[in-house]
């Protein structure tokens, strides 16, 4: 795919859908810059010209000229356009939809409570009981992937798929970037979820998308 | 579309989620029913067994064998299947990644958040921190599509579509099942937005989903 042109996503190492987006580009092996946006202006012009919710990520292709917010609808763009033989996904009935069913379980139930506990851990700690509900629900999605994931490799259709990936991101971030939270350790409890994370980790592509994240990570507090 | 068997709706009358659902079956003009679901046993079997998540709603289709969660994909399964005319959709490109944009940010961004409010407010009243945050939420929510609205009738492609109509039962639920958040009065300040949610919900399809679900509350209510 060297004849594509870079593909810009304009996103920050310390928060997690952009890394989403990342795994995915390094699954497909696509070229793109990683363009770090100062999280302090996110909500400002120039970045709200690009994405008026004033949120990471936001990926411009300009092989097709699109620009698009909101990481699940990216993950879907780059799979449709660029996975034409299918490697990451499954395009038979229903199996097609019930991807689009856990990228939906990962940005809506997911991503968002565990948004919410690092809000309040990081900001508000004194808010016991919120902080409280966010570990509640974390706990209560492992479980509820604990039990899908009984007897199975993978989400849908016994492979990798996009789905599976997009769930690694905001795992990563609350084991590795919270470890006083200690979930690395609560993990073993949940040992179908905990196999197929680390199954998900230990692939070429996601940990290199992985290792630049710390990269980026360290020589942004080396500044 | 007579010939059509009758998809069957997992809900419930106090969550906007079904109702979103809801809005969608009406507009396509499909034969449903709306079952509800005992809210104190969606986390239990014989639900769990449709849906581990333990959430609503989940959507059967006798017609193709479909049983999907999520609201997202439902709705979008429902526009792929049945408006092959494409009245509530746009098939080309960029358009239709951006139809999934908006959707994405309804249910990632707009849900969960107004959700959260919902639920501190209703049972954890004193948590007087956490209300102001989802608070913040719903009125910045407002202020991103109020900007995006300007000067248009709908989201994307100059007409109603599915994303536009993905937003209708979050904002129902807030503005009419909790007067106490005084958020009638609130909309006049964002009147792109105000004007356009006046408009999706004086459509007779949308009128039609939100008198239902009036009618099931009331039913509920005088048992």
């Amino acid at each position: 795919m060297s004849e594509l042109e870079t593909l810009i996503l304009h996103g920050h190492y310390g928060t997690p859908n952009p890394l989403k987006v990342m795994i995915l580009l390094e699954e497909l092996g696509l070229p793109y810059k990683h363009v770090q946006v100062d999280i302090t202006k996110v909500k400002e012009e120039p970045y709200t010209q690009l994405n008026p919710n004033g949120r990471l990520p936001t990926l411009e292709d300009p092989n097709t000229g699109l620009v698009l917010w909101e990481s699940a609808p990216i993950v879907e763009y780059l799979v449709d356009t660029y996975d034409k033989a299918g490697r990451l996904t499954l395009r038979s009935f229903p199996e097609s939809y019930h991807l689009k069913q856990f990228l939906a379980l990962q940005s809506s139930g997911q991503g968002p409570y565990y948004g919410q506990w690092v809000f309040f851990a990081r900001y508000l700690p004194g808010e016991a009981v919120a902080i409280a509900r966010y570990k509640d629900q974390l706990l209560r999605v492992w479980s509820v992937l604990d039990k899908i994931l009984e007897g199975k490799e993978y989400l849908v259709g016994g492979k990798c798929t996009y789905a599976d990936l997009s769930f690694v991101a905001w795992e990563d971030g609350m084991r590795v970037k919270f470890p006083e939270f200690g979930l690395e350790k609560r993990a073993s409890e949940y040992p179908n979820y905990n196999a197929w994370y680390q199954r998900l980790i230990a692939r070429p592509a996601v940990a290199k998308a992985l290792r630049i994240n710390r990269e980026e990570m360290a020589k942004a507090a080396a500044k």
